[in-house]
């Protein structure tokens, strides 16, 4: 009995209807992890989609997908206890 | 009849054909909003990813997924008639 | 022999536990295209998500979902041999 339980037929029909229900339910899931200084790292899971560096004359660079550094023309005083780095990291979820 | 009609190797290769039928399915889809000030919303549906600040000495946040809200060192002038604000929103899509 | 190899609930229950394997599988890809100039441009298959402007006074805008574009009050000295733009540009992959 070599019926196989699921003809080619079947497979397709299952992958279409299962592939369209996983369109319909993933979504993009995404947060902002501030922190103070130069950097800011994503957690585990979630990929550094961009970056905002909260002081004046700095841009943002992501290395290794998961941190969020900010490369500043003048060093940002220690003293400031401001926030430096807030990191938008973001996931395929459902 | 204990045949069991999805043993493993049919689970496997379902998943995987279903998992490259979503990839080729599903894409990311952005819209860049602008707005005037400090603020602007991403419309239903998407997600604020990053924001764009016009002004000097700004720097941006998200708040409730949906929002881009520049915070800034000294207040935008008013009379300067120029974007203020410009949301990256995104969704998964077919 | 009507025995269907697929009544409704065994659907369910296969489409939960494959959509949930194929979410782990789906994942964001993304990279930083850095460019000198105002401009950066992402590969073929990928969307441009957000940028970095990396001389103080230049905010970032996106046109044709590709391109990365740094608007800076003042001019940027192409003497000084630094990146100007870079582009965060993204895609769903496995």
């Amino acid at each position: 009995d070599d019926q196989k339980c699921a003809p080619d037929g079947l497979m397709s029909s299952l992958t279409e209807s299962v592939a369209s229900t996983v369109v319909e339910k993933v979504t993009l899931s995404c947060i902002s992890v501030p922190s103070r200084g130069y950097q800011a790292e994503c957690p585990k899971g979630y990929k550094a989609i961009c970056c905002s560096c909260t002081n004046a004359g700095c841009y943002w660079d992501i290395s290794n997908d998961q941190t969020c550094l900010c490369q500043c023309a003048k060093p940002i005083s220690t003293t400031v206890n401001r926030i430096g780095v807030i990191a938008r990291c973001c996931k395929i979820a459902m």
